[in-house]
């Protein structure tokens, strides 16, 4: 029986098994995996236990692999699947979940998880993890067990490898990622960790911005000076400052230094028509932070330019005097922390180096510069062809009854870039949380129809890529 | 005997009299003034009756007045006094030092007063307040002296205040001033607390720059945002803050703000020519900071740039993410201090409107500002014409051999201020400092020749405002 044949079968069980499949979200929910603080350390390893020996229950090859921060889970088909066919998979998750401070917000103690039921008869699952990320990963583990339960056996190659440090940066992940590059290259990542356009429209993620971090520190005079002896004469990097910072973007909006653009990639008339047709107003989308103009191209929509459009930002400053009061000093020097954010194609390095140049060619000669490089990280995106997604797509919109949007995210999950620059791997990121899930903050939630049709979704892609 | 009759025994009798001189300055310099510390307490007590003393000695009626802080001296001739032609006279100067500290940099302890010949035959007294103000006030208190010794009376109608706090910023002395106003309010204040071009070129400082201290604070976001969530739409105060500083210079080094140069007034073209004539060039000005490019209005000289020119400054600013490392934050708020240092007759009220117009002009509908007013003061200036002016620099031209220049400072003040607004009354600064006196230093000096012909200076503008 093939996974298509299988699927209404599939379907059938996850509804049936929905209450099971909740009971053991609430068993891993309740483990209070916390992995930025040592404190936690025992019930992360605890978590990565539990959930090792919830991937042997379907059958696959598990162990729980140690990192010098909490252990990675590793659970692996390996050649137990189906028929061969179709792609193989690395599924990415995590356990761990962010601390619950501030404690007293809680209605309810963050590791009890509960439904509640809200006016209108919505149902949400309510614990810390509820969606960031042990309910979203569980959607997918659930949907391979509904497998397992009517086929015998997953429908893919699947390799799982839910770690136990997003929460803090992933960072000794990357070096296990490509320790064992052989083990994890496979030929589609699938990541459950980001959301829906809404509780109605199903999206998947389709790109992710990259970064270039700088840190620009100017000097002036070799001291700070009098503003009364010196001033007039003597040159305020502040001001110098200012200035460069103030060039980097256009009248329209746009980024000024030479080069920015390049690798900048438009997107297909159909995927900009989704997007426009989503109507995501200036004031739907910064009223919530208490603004209503955009600041940035002025020919590009709110949606796009907080997703596929790149950005220079300044994200800090500092110079001269900033306490209480007055004092009347030229400071001799100043710095600022700038970074981009990246799309498409555009070369990082490139855009270091370009900015370097940008800030270099606006000093006079008496001002020196001198460059921090933080970090940097080239865009991620999926060829909006890709046969993977357009499966995918379909295979949403059939669950949701809604055409699937192929949106970009502004933000970066780095461990995807990795998939794609170390292991030469696609990844089609696919998620369920709500923007009201209330992610990282008390009372965190999960929609219970989105843990249910979040099973059933991945239960159709998985078939759809199978078929 | 008039007292210009008098003038060539006066200057015969100081200079007989150098050794007692020194040795009067050196029992002053003994005493641990230091005003900024409270243990000194009972040294400033000592040093301002010791003042009182010595004025007594001169004729003066003198005394020791209390404010809620360091006493002032007060000594008048009272109608003892020549007779009663020339300007009536309120000399200030100061008996409080700075702190020593770093004692260890002292080659001898700053309150055990030495002379020291340097390589060529130069001569230095050297101690804490061997300069500021200690030596400088006593070359106008020898000079009386003189005058009383040879004509047995001051030459003009004199009353002396020597304060106690003015390295703690005269806190005290303007409302001590304020509520004396008829007791001090005389013709002309002569004050001896300022320098001279060089050794050989002697000057009256003619105008202080004034002073407007504006703090600006924007707001975007009611939050600070993720840069990767927000980050291409949402408003940056920080670039805001850069647009609006970057735009208070024009390209010619001038300052953009609408009206801001109304009551700016150029120099009489024979003051000009005797700035032009020192020679000033950027490389010298500015070399001693590390920086050689003038940052001011391209066509004006250095020496108006940081003296009669007014000036736009940012003091501080600061926003967003300044520790170590990398935040991609879009700040909700940024802050900037921003001073003027005002000249002529440019109103500080003005000033700072036009500011406060020029920076909302500039933001966005969604960005608010605040500002916060620290201080404002108007400039000083005497006028080129005023007939002291034009005596005092003759005498002083006659006793060093050299034109005396009639030059601005850069810097304010205060209490002269007050003599103009309070008192009504303008104020001739004649000092015989030089740079490099380490003033507020270690080691700090003062040449004997500028002590010796400090006192035959004022005795020779005392006989040229009597005549």
């Amino acid at each position: 029986m093939s996974a298509s044949e299988a699927l209404p079968a599939v379907l059938d069980r996850i509804d049936r098994d929905l209450d099971a499949s909740l009971e053991r979200l609430f068993a891993l929910l309740r483990i209070q995996s916390v992995s930025t603080d040592p404190a936690y350390a025992p019930q992360c390893r605890a978590a990565a236990e539990h959930v090792a020996a919830d991937l042997r229950t379907l059958g696959l090859q598990t162990s729980v692999r140690p990192t010098e921060g909490h252990p990675v889970v590793v659970g692996k088909t390996n050649g137990q699947a189906a028929d061969g066919k179709g792609p193989r998979i690395l599924f990415y998750g995590h356990y761990d979940v962010q601390p619950v401070d501030p404690l007293d917000l809680w209605e309810t103690p963050p590791f009890e998880p509960r439904i509640e039921t809200l006016d209108g008869g919505r149902k949400i699952i309510v614990a810390r993890g509820a969606c960031d990320d042990k309910g979203q990963a569980m959607t997918f583990v659930e949907a391979c067990r509904a497998f397992k339960g009517v086929t015998g056996r997953l429908p893919l190659d699947i390799t799982m490898m839910i770690e136990g440090e997003e929460e803090c940066g992933s960072k000794h992940l990357f070096g296990f990622v490509r320790d064992n590059a052989a083990e994890f290259k496979r030929d589609l990542a699938l990541v459950c960790d980001t959301g829906m356009w809404d509780v109605e429209t199903p999206s998947i993620t389709t790109s992710l911005r990259g970064l270039v971090y700088e840190e620009v520190r100017l000097t002036c005079a070799d001291r700070d000076l009098h503003s009364g002896l010196f001033g007039g004469a003597a040159r305020n990097p502040i001001h110098v400052l200012a200035g460069v910072l103030s060039a980097l973007h256009k009248p329209d909006g746009s980024i000024a230094i030479p080069g920015f653009y390049d690798g900048v990639r438009e997107l297909p008339p159909d995927i900009k028509a989704d997007l426009a047709g989503l109507d995501l107003t200036p004031e739907k989308f910064l009223g919530q932070v208490g603004l209503k103009i955009p600041a940035g191209e002025k020919d590009r929509m709110v949606i796009e330019q907080v997703s596929t459009r790149p950005t220079a930002e300044v994200n800090g400053i500092i110079g001269g005097y900033t306490g209480e009061g007055a004092k009347t000093v030229i400071p001799g020097k100043a710095m600022a922390k700038v970074s981009f954010r990246l799309v498409g194609a555009q070369d990082p390095e490139k855009i270091r180096a370009a900015f370097r140049d940008f800030v270099r060619a606006r000093l006079p000669a008496d001002c020196t510069v001198e460059f921090g490089n933080f970090t940097s990280a080239p865009a991620f995106d999926v060829a909006f062809d890709n046969p993977a997604l357009t499966k995918a797509r379909a295979a949403l919109a059939e669950e949701w009854g809604k055409k699937a949007l192929a949106m970009g995210s502004g933000g970066s999950i780095p461990i995807v870039g990795d998939f794609k620059t170390v292991l030469g791997m696609d990844t089609l990121m696919v998620g369920f949380a709500l923007d009201d899930d209330r992610v990282h903050s008390p009372n965190e939630k999960y929609d219970l129809k989105c843990f249910h049709k979040g099973i059933r979704s991945w239960a159709r892609i998985l078939a759809a890529l199978a078929g």
